[in-house]
C-alpha cells in the first residue's frame, strides 16, 4: 500500500470531480443508495465478522452496538444518502461579486477543497456518510476507519467504488486505507502535496495526534467543556428545565452540559431545587465549596470538586457546579477552563445577555437555550461533517459549504495593470 | 524569554481586544501614527544601526534598500496606519441569520481569531502594518521579525506598546520576540494553546518550516507558478500587451508571469512577435522544443527548457514558453506544475474561457487580464495581510475579514431540545 500513489490518484479524481455536473454526482449517490440495499446480505455478512471479532475481544455490549449493522440501519444509511441528493450543491455559486473601477468583473466562486482525508473510529455509517458528503461537494476522499469495522468498511467502499464507475466518475474519488498499520496514518498526515484537509472524527487523543503530526490543515473539534451560567435574573423554574435538558437528554454528546455556574444572588434559591431535579435523573454533582454547602444533605450523589474537574468533559451523568459572583466571573471561569464548544446564559437581563454573548469565546453561544442545540441538523445545515472548535475556516457544525473553498475569478477585456 | 508567558499574555490581551469598541481600537491606531512621526529621530537612529550592520555584512544595495527607513518612508507607514483607521471594522457584523422552526434566532457573528503569530523577514514596515491590521480586527499579535531589522523593530514595537497603553488597551496586544534564537520560532509554532493562526511572510523555505513544525494552523501562500494561456482565438496584438505586463511590470512579485502556454494554432504567428517584444524588455526565454524552433534566431536570449524549469518561480526577467494543443493541454500542464496562485487565459471564445475558469485550480483565475491583479489593493480589500494559496479559511489576497472567525449566536426563550 503506497500512500503517495493513493494521494496522486485522489488528486486526479478531484480534478475530474471539480468540474462534474451536480446531476452526475447525484446519480452516483443514487446508485450508492440502491447498491447498499441490493448488497445488504454481503454487507451484513461482513459486519457479522466484525461483530464476532469484537465480542471475542471482550468489547462491551454498548460498544458492540455502535459497530452493528442490520437491515434497518442499512436502510437508514441508504436513506441518509438519498437525503444528501436533495441538498443544494454549493459548488459553483458565487459568494460575492463586484466590478472594479478598471472594469474587471471580480467574483468569488465556491470550489471543492480538493482531497479530504478522514480518520475515524467505530461506526461504519461514517464511511458512507462522509464519502457521500465529499462526493456531493466534488471532493475526493481518502478514508481510514477503525480496525473494529474493517470487514464492514471494505464492503461499503466496494459498493461506493462500483457506484462511482457506473456513474462515470473515477473510482479513486473515494479510497480506503485498508491496512491496519498505524504508520500509514502518519504517512497520510504528511501528504500535503495531494491532500487539502484532514478531518479526525474521534476522541481528543486522535485530534492531538493529527495536530502534532499533520503538515495538512486539520479540523479540530468535537469536544470541549460546555457551560451554563444561571444569572441572578433568570426565571429559575424554567432555568431548571434547560439545565436538565442540557445535562441528561444525551450526556454522551459533546454539547452536553459539563459545568453549571450559578450567580451567588440566586444560589441559595436555585441549588436545592437543582439537587432535587438532578436526583430524579441520577446525576452526580461535583461542587465547589460554596455550592457544596448549599447542596449538602439535598443532593443524593455529591462530592467536592478537585483539581481538573472543571476541565473534564464528563460525557456521563455527572455535573460540575460552581457559584460565581456575576456574569464577568462566569466568563472568567469559562476562559480559564477553555470553553470552546457550546455555552449558554440563562437570564432575563439584556445587559447580562449582551455581555455574555460578546465575551464568550465558544463556537456556539446561547441566550436562554440548551447547549444541546449545537448540531448540523438542529441548525438546519442538512448534513454535518464535523463540529469545529478551532477558529480557522469553519466553527461549530460544518455542513456542505464548509467542505468548499473559493477561487477569485476576474473577467476583463485584455486588461493590464498600470 | 519565555514564550509560554508571552502566549498567555497575548491570550489575555485578546480577551480584552475582542470586546473593545472600534472607537478605542481606532484611537490606539491614531496614537501609533502620531507617535511614529513624533519619534522619527529615535526610529531612524535605530534603523541606521541596522543599515550599518547590513552594509558591514556585505548585503547587496537592493536588499539594504528594503531595510532602509527615512523620513518619507516613515511618513508613508504612518499614513498607512491612518488608512487602516478608515477601514470598516468587520468584528461584530453578522454573516447571516435565520429563525429556526423552534423559534430560536440563530446568527453567525464575526469575531476576532484571537492571537495571530507572524513570522517575517526584512522590511520593517511589516511590523507596523501587521500590528495595525491585527489591532483593528481585535486580534492580539506575536511578532517575530528578521534579525536584519532588529533595532528598527524594537523601536517600532515600543511606539506601538506606548500607544496601546495611552489608549487604555493592554500593551501585550502586540508583543515582539526580541531574541535571535531560532529555537524560539519552534516554540512559537507549538503554542497552540494560545495562538490561533500563524502567518509566515517570507520565502518558500519559511513556509515549509512552518508547515512541518507548527501545531497551529498556518496560512501558506505568497508564491506559486503563474501561467498565461494564449488560446487560438485570442487577439494576438492585445495578448502581447497582457503577457508583457504580466512578465515585466514587476518581475519580483509572486503574481508575475512564469510560464506562457501558447495554442499550437497560433504559435507560429504569436511567438516571433513575442520574441520581439521580450527582446525590448531584455526577457530571457526558456522554451520547450516546439516553441524553441519558432523562437530561434528571433529571441535575443533563448535556451531550451530543462527539467524543473516549468516548476520555477522566476521572480526575474525570465519566461518559460511552451506550445500546447488546446485549453485542455494547458490545464493539464498547469495541474502538473502545481498552479496555485494566479493564472489567466487570453481568448475570444466563451467556451475556452468557461473551460479554463472551471478547471483551473488556482486562487485567482483571469479571463483576458494580467496575472498581476492578484493583490489586496487591486481587489479593493483596503489592506492585505497575506496572499493565501491554500484552500482552507481564505484564498488569494486576505484583507481584514480574513483575520476574523465567527461564532454562532442562538437566542431563544428557555428553549430545550426535544
Amino acid at each position: 500500500m503506497n500512500l503517495e500513489i493513493m494521494g496522486k490518484a485522489a488528486q486526479q479524481a478531484a480534478f475530474e470531480l471539480a468540474t462534474a455536473a451536480t446531476k452526475q454526482k447525484n446519480q452516483a449517490l443514487a446508485i450508492i443508495a440502491d447498491e447498499l440495499e441490493a448488497n445488504c446480505d454481503v454487507i451484513l455478512a461482513a459486519n457479522a465478522k466484525d461483530i464476532a471479532a469484537a465480542r471475542e475481544s471482550g468489547m462491551s455490549d454498548a460498544l458492540v452496538d455502535r459497530l452493528l449493522l442490520n437491515k434497518e440501519r442499512l436502510a437508514g444509511i441508504a436513506s441518509d444518502v438519498r437525503n444528501v441528493i436533495s441538498l443544494n450543491d454549493p459548488v459553483g455559486s458565487e459568494l460575492d461579486s463586484k466590478v472594479l473601477e478598471n472594469g474587471m468583473r471580480l467574483s468569488r466562486r465556491r470550489v471543492p477543497l480538493g482531497v479530504v482525508g478522514v480518520i475515524y473510529e467505530a461506526r461504519p455509517n461514517v464511511t458512507i456518510d462522509i464519502a457521500a458528503l465529499c462526493l456531493k461537494t466534488g471532493n475526493a476522499s481518502i478514508l481510514r476507519g477503525g480496525r473494529e469495522t474493517f470487514h464492514s468498511n471494505m464492503e461499503l467502499v466496494k459498493v461506493i467504488q462500483v457506484a462511482l464507475e457506473k456513474a462515470g466518475l473515477p473510482a479513486a474519488s473515494v479510497q480506503y486505507i485498508d491496512k491496519p498499520d498505524r504508520e500509514l496514518v502518519s504517512q497520510l498526515l504528511k501528504l500535503d502535496q495531494y491532500v487539502d484537509m484532514i478531518i479526525p472524527r474521534g476522541g481528543a487523543g486522535l485530534h492531538k495526534m493529527c495536530k502534532e503530526n499533520s503538515t495538512i490543515p486539520v479540523i479540530i473539534g468535537g469536544f470541549g467543556i460546555s457551560h451554563i451560567y444561571v444569572d441572578q435574573t433568570a426565571d429559575l423554574a424554567r432555568a431548571l428545565d434547560v439545565v436538565e435538558n442540557a445535562k441528561v437528554q444525551r450526556p454522551s454528546a459533546c454539547n452536553a452540559l459539563d459545568t453549571l455556574l450559578v450567580s451567588e444572588d440566586v444560589a441559595e434559591a436555585f441549588l436545592p431545587r437543582l439537587a432535587e431535579r438532578m436526583n430524579q435523573s441520577k446525576v452526580a454533582l461535583v461542587a465547589d465549596g460554596t455550592s457544596y454547602a448549599l447542596l449538602e444533605g439535598k443532593a443524593a450523589d455529591l462530592r467536592k470538586v478537585v483539581d481538573g474537574d472543571f476541565d473534564t468533559e464528563w460525557l456521563s451523568f455527572t455535573l460540575g457546579v460552581k457559584v460565581v459572583k456575576d456574569v464577568d466571573e462566569a466568563i472568567a471561569h469559562m476562559r480559564k477552563h477553555n470553553a470552546s464548544h457550546s455555552d449558554a446564559i440563562l437570564t432575563n437581563d439584556i445587559r447580562s445577555a449582551e455581555r455574555f454573548v460578546n465575551a464568550a469565546g465558544s463556537a456556539a453561544v446561547y441566550v436562554n437555550a440548551s447547549t444541546r442545540f449545537t448540531d448540523g441538523a438542529q441548525f438546519g445545515l442538512g448534513a454535518e461533517v464535523a463540529v469545529s472548535t478551532q477558529k480557522l475556516h469553519a466553527r461549530g457544525p460544518m455542513g456542505l459549504e464548509e467542505l468548499t473553498s473559493y477561487k477569485w475569478v476576474g473577467v476583463a477585456d485584455y486588461l493590464i495593470r498600470s
